[in-house]
């Protein structure tokens, strides 16, 4: 399962609720493009942002529509009475897998975070991505660290944060992290503007935010890589520079989200308050850029 | 209300639910001391890692216990939604004030930040403090920005994150923000380390953590500054230097925790998973330097 492109849906919503209708739309594009798998209530899913209950319904609807593509949820909360919560609930509606960042509001300690990871993994009876986001999280995983949570039951995946940019050196990371890890807990990089490097450099996976989006697109690069057609796979990603400039700068978030609104796949706003989509030239200039994406 | 000491208590819980007997205790240790304000639910009260209907329980009682002393709540939360409603139930239970910071996941732009003040503040009939800590919240506010939140309506103080150590550049420090604020919106000094040197340079407030513990010590060194006896201030405040030394170096909520376990004043654990108090060599090494706090 976590292997290959992982599709990474927004959650459209509003100050009044979830926008199911649209929420289905997503996925509906998501499933004919045959990625490898989804992961819904992602950071790109809003997943904190949301109530147990609203995680609840958005779960169930996702395995509903997911036409055999396995399901992966975010169950990340501040607290790990929540986490556990949300565990349980996601395997009960039948998630495949589940993702677990260590978001944190007090600054964690190694040893905290390992004892989350040690709980969750014990009460799991599904494989568990571990999700490393230091822009989300602020928390540095050191490879030790990552190696003794990797060996921890149910333990499958490790979502790292970019790689160089740079194909030896990204070679080279993925390398020096494999060597802490057991052979069957995969590395999955994300980051989008990092994707057909990293599948270049080794990764088993690309956790993928315009996968959740445009999934043909992003299926195309990974087959590319993942077949060792490196300078395709290049080529393909080189074409979207442009956009992952404003990823980098605006945050893929609020970029992939502009866009579901430019296209009318969702209403205007789909983000929970505070965040806010791009506005003013950022709009604009993002709009320009649009044509790069059609196939 | 926003000025002097102000205590900010621990919410003692473990997995099952908030320990109202020992939140009860703790309250009347600060209202015996007669602090200026009682600040619940701030971070040091782990407001983040609690329902709404914990929140909502929290305020009750220590409205109910509050001995004629104003009660701040902290109301915030990652969505806009939910501050307003935790803003909503503040009041409706009595609260006098309000504190809010601009904590995160995604990180915000100031335009994002602007907007939750502006949206919070047009919805409240009481005070506001402004509570600026990037070590929870990862958000860096400037000056100009602070200078524009003040401007809003029901904006009455700022909780900053610390002056200089030098009482030179503290005092520079708090001169430069003062200009960009209205002048009836108080400067509060928080960080524990820099309390007396923060009431010495000019702040109006002193937001402690350790007040919400041993208040009598707190409202000495309060005192005293405001009295302009700021050598008096400085050498109680010096007196607690291996404390101070212990907050930097874990965090001063994992040290009060720690504290309040060891006095039997909660049960042990009182932090919620996956936060841990301190343990090992730490533990030891704080046992011996409790003396300190003796009067």
């Amino acid at each position: 399962m976590f292997t290959g492109m992982s599709a990474f849906p927004l959650t459209p919503m509003n100050e009044t609720g979830v926008d199911e209708v649209a929420f289905i739309r997503l996925l509906k594009r998501i499933t004919s493009a045959k990625v490898n798998s989804i992961a819904v209530l992602g950071s790109t899913g809003s997943y904190v942002y949301l109530s147990r209950e609203e995680r609840f319904r958005i779960t169930q609807l996702a395995v509903e529509h997911s036409e055999g593509i396995p399901i992966v949820i975010g169950i990340s909360a501040l607290r790990t009475r929540d986490v556990l919560y949300l565990a349980d609930d996601a395997q009960k509606l039948g998630a495949h897998g589940v993702l677990l960042s260590p978001v944190s509001y007090q600054p964690l300690t190694d040893m905290e975070v390992y004892s989350l990871y040690d709980m969750v993994a014990s009460s799991l009876s599904v494989p568990l991505c571990v999700y490393d986001n230091p822009t989300t999280t602020h928390f540095q995983f050191s490879d030790e660290l990552h190696g003794k949570i990797a060996a921890l039951q149910q333990v499958r995946s490790i979502k790292i944060p970019g790689v160089p940019k740079e194909i030896d050196a990204a070679k080279e990371r993925v390398k020096q992290l494999r060597a802490y890890l057991p052979s069957d807990v995969t590395i999955g990089v994300s980051g989008d503007p990092y994707g057909a490097v990293g599948l270049n450099a080794g990764c088993d996976a690309w956790y993928s935010v315009l996968g959740g989006l445009y999934p043909e697109i992003c299926m195309k690069i990974a087959r590319a890589a993942l077949a060792g057609q490196s300078e395709l796979a290049d080529n393909l990603s080189n074409r979207l520079a442009p956009l992952w400039q404003m990823f980098l700068k605006y945050g893929s978030l609020r970029v992939i989200a502009t866009i579901a609104e430019m296209l009318g796949l969702t209403d205007t706003p789909n983000l929970p308050l505070p965040l806010q989509s791009l506005n003013g030239a950022a709009r604009l200039e993002l709009e320009t850029m649009l044509p790069i994406l059609d196939n």
